[in-house]
């Protein structure tokens, strides 16, 4: 690699898990299912073969493969909910903070988005955010809306997914979970992915793989089938339908066998367990959240922020905080790890 | 190949040209793309050079890649309109008839749809929908827009596009191409891609490339930039922005290298022309429309037709008048043809 | 009244029953509801009393009162449907030609528009609008929407619309009337509102009242009263929330009293049927539709439209067919027919 | 008046300034407007009139009769943006606690709602609000909207609504002021209407009406009249087109004729002053928010409240805290004032 290569390489390591590149096992995956002809949207080998991995996986669901994150979570949303109808989130979820609005401009629907420590909702939040139910005036809460792990990096542990379902349930709601990066969690909490979803009462999921080794390729997934009535045409008016779509269940069917995502998020999360106690040694750096997945969240003076921006791309999470957000990888290594810590220590002690 | 899976691919081979697989050559592009970590998003190396290679073919245009056709139609048209104004296309147009709304949904706007010989507006239809403006109870027309080549198979010859964009000009609309297919109409008219769009004096163009052994990509193309400056909005509100957007462009930039295009647009198209000469000599059998693309619509007697169908998939377009669409692609072989041909030659003796 | 007072007066008689002012009995009623302070948004003791007698009048319906037509078509149809679904509708049809694409932005549906002879939806027209169902690419028909009187003048008897109803339900859809001027078609066919709305099987109507004499009020009626469970929120969401709603309640129940409509209704139609008479015995007018309710189309000479519109104002339906549109209100007078008839014969003779 | 008469008069005083209702001048300029035939959808005598009037009163604007609020804010919004665009405002504010969720679902735009102090927005708050600008995966702030008075019936001061028009305008975003009782806030600040408008630069006005003694009437007012130039197609597509407009617009005229609208306001507020007073000498009764308009809002212990809700209807605003809301109007008398006030003081001296 020369000099340039390695610098640009440097540079994008740690800015997100979208920026690593797709796994061999899942390319390998993407050329064996290029085998002549096969029916398109949907009525093909690949995507049969993905519906009963996933119901292994997750037991009786319906699963509809999408193309990317935000495309699976609005339609997931839009599929279970009527326009005056309303999403109750944190403040920081995915859908609220970072689609562009796409929730509300393609379901009409309100995001209630609340203020929460950690990323995380609780019960206690969620019945504070039941209001005006029955008033003409009011949106009505139709929906409780978590990401998993969130995008802090926490993750829910199974009793408080169950905890937030039940209370859901109770006040007629429904449980979606923006799992973009659902198998970082399973492996946070080293736990399977069924534990943390269907068994905790989840209505409806937005399976992620992109962000684990895939080229591009999310499902969602209905734990509750009769809510899976409408989704074909949501799906479609939601300009999700991939024509070729063997290529998209090839990617999830690789990632769920022989549960390669054990791999992948395994390893990008030990990644982010070693770069977070590195940064902890640092003086002057302080972890801002419990790393529980693969994302290294840190508080920095802003001189060293800025010496280390020299060299590596990452975003800013709280200017004024002072909090910056390091993505850990299936492809992130050992070395890049060390090279990242290094050049922290570096820029820490010329504070 | 077993006779199992001999039988399967015949199947399925003149359904659709999204039956057919990724080109080797693009498998090879996504492989070679998958150097590392990349940014994310479509601020990398793969799509900045699709956005040369765009102007080299194009001209002065901005560019944008997306999942998919209806992606790129619905975005594009969103970003030109307000939801007051109008569409005016044929009634066969894809985004009025195989969308499931999703241009309503998305853009609010109205669809006027005209009834059309061989799929093709003309400026004398464009001129009859253009009523009630300025009229505050009426949608507003905005966009003329035309497939290219048509749903049926048929290509707008350059001077018929031009007229169609003056006539859309004098009355201060736009005219977009949906260009699915855009390369087959191009070598079906023995030209280039700029000389049937920017040289007619085309606005906005949805480019695309799954059709013609791409394993997915489209590309919304703009000829005015000023029209492009809110696209990277409602792109992203569209679901349409990938993250890992360098797999995205490398196989569209793989389809315009070398103007691999013109290998697989003009096997498919000869194929076709293969396939309509044979049904021609046929008995009882028409040709439904000019075949100038890579679709083949013939008339038929609806015994043939049954029995046609115990081997092969393909879709019945006009149930009363017996006509059916037999699509060619890259991947189709001189032997599908000829396999298809006796299949139909036996089936109309039979007759 | 000055002559300048007169002139004006005429050229507005015949455009439009929406030209018409306030019936003095409304304008009293509503005088009488202005009795100091009253709950707001519906909870007060008109909307009760309005919902009593339309139940007397409709037989066990759920009545919600709105601004305007538009407001009631547009949130009946958005309650019953999702945004994948369509409605199947005559081109002609005012949701489809004169509300600027309301019912599209409001609901995201799409409307399946047919050329209809007269303005009426027959059972085979619906039957060939059928197409796609299931079908993921198509967007899937919800409801069957007519309007009673037609745009054109013309009436559904109604074994119209009972079988259009059964039609319409043996396919699992709904029957909607958009009833702008359902008094005048009640009238017409010398029946009851009953007769021709719950006893066909109509779902849900838009009962109008602004075109028979209301200063402005129009009431959403479900004949189904478990689809009138979301109505609330998607009035409010619709903008059509009044909140001295009294104002518009006391208005409709001072027309359904003692049956005032029939008063209104009867003297338009009648009014109509005079016209239309003296229009069919002058040399070179052809009365167009059947006169059934209170409009009148006739096709006329340019030259002699012409002339009239230089005293009258009035719309021309179809310029190439040289139709054009004259409406009698509740308060045309016979002396305003026998001039306009005399203008006619004036100007035809100048021919 | 009857006991029970008195009693339910007594019920709904205090609940909302929509209780009251018409202002006989207003009802009589209604019927004095029922001149005969007229032409429909603002085309009449009185909306000019009133256009003019307007412009006597704001200067150079363009203004847009409509029924509700709501659909005023709407409307207004809705024309001005963009669906990736989005909308600053208070969380108090009623296009977001009020509405049903109708900005969004109209305009497809989402609300980012800031914790307000006095529901009022500074400029601090609003540069805090301008994140994401430029990033594609945020929606772009476009509009500031603040509401004249507040929810909480606190007032912006000309110098405190021209430091937000210029931190908007210097950010390029647009002032919308929601002005349901903009009169009230002009008496309050001892002004006239400009003075609190126009001279402060803000965009787009909602212009109430209903809330100061009409039937129903709201208008849009455009101080850019560049932004105007699509409203009327908004207009309609948002439901919010009167056929009969000249009953809407003759009730905006009286209003500011002879600036009656100081009247009502006048008497409203000075009634808010009366019963403020009244209240804040009432051992544990605290006035919660400065009463600077017509909207009295008091601290008391839930028990006296739970007695004054015997005899009188009037909204809980924050349970928690125990405040409650007590709206005065053009029609509350001082007899009613003192009523409520002895009722008050029985209450809170059980306790």
């Amino acid at each position: 690699m020369s000099d340039g290569a390695a610098r640009e390489r440097r540079l994008v390591l740690f800015a997100s898990d979208n920026y690593a590149g797709v796994h061999p096992a899942v390319l390998a995956a993407i050329a064996a299912a290029n085998d002549g002809f096969a029916p398109a949207y949907g009525d093909d080998d690949w995507t049969l073969a993905l519906h009963e991995r996933m119901r292994e996986v997750f037991g009786d669901v319906d699963v509809f493969p999408v193309f990317n994150g935000t495309g699976g979570n609005v339609t997931a949303l839009a599929t279970v909910m009527r326009p005056f109808e309303a999403v109750i989130c944190a403040d920081t979820a995915h859908i609220n903070a970072d689609e562009c609005g796409a929730p509300e401009r393609f379901s009409g629907c309100k995001l209630v988005d609340l203020p929460a420590a950690d990323g995380k909702l609780t019960p206690d939040l969620v019945h504070g955010a039941l209001v005006g139910i029955g008033d003409q005036h009011h949106v009505q809460a139709r929906v409780v809306s978590i990401t998993q792990p969130t995008e802090l990096g926490t993750v829910y542990t199974a009793a408080e997914t169950t905890a937030l379902a039940e209370a859901a349930h109770a006040a007629g709601l429904l449980l979606h979970v923006d799992g973009a990066r659902l198998v970082n969690a399973a492996v946070g909490l080293g736990t399977g992915l069924r534990e943390i979803t269907a068994d905790c009462g989840v209505d409806v999921l937005t399976f992620g793989g992109t962000k684990n080794g895939l080229l591009g390729g999310e499902a969602v997934v209905f734990f509750r089938r009769d809510l899976a009535e409408r989704y074909l045409f949501v799906r479609k008016q939601g300009m999700q339908l991939a024509s070729k779509m063997r290529f998209v269940s090839a990617q999830l069917l690789r990632l769920l066998e022989g549960d390669l995502w054990r791999e992948t998020a395994g390893h990008a999360n030990a990644m982010a367990q070693r770069l977070a106690a590195a940064a902890a040694g640092v003086s002057g750096v302080r972890v801002a959240y419990p790393v529980q997945a693969n994302a290294v969240f840190v508080a920095l003076p802003a001189k060293v922020t800025q010496r280390l921006l020299d060299d590596y791309r990452f975003y800013t999470w709280d200017e004024q905080a002072g909090v910056v957000r390091w993505m850990c990888s299936w492809q992130t290594t050992l070395e890049d790890v060390e090279g990242f810590a290094a050049a922290l220590r570096q820029a820490a002690t010329n504070e």
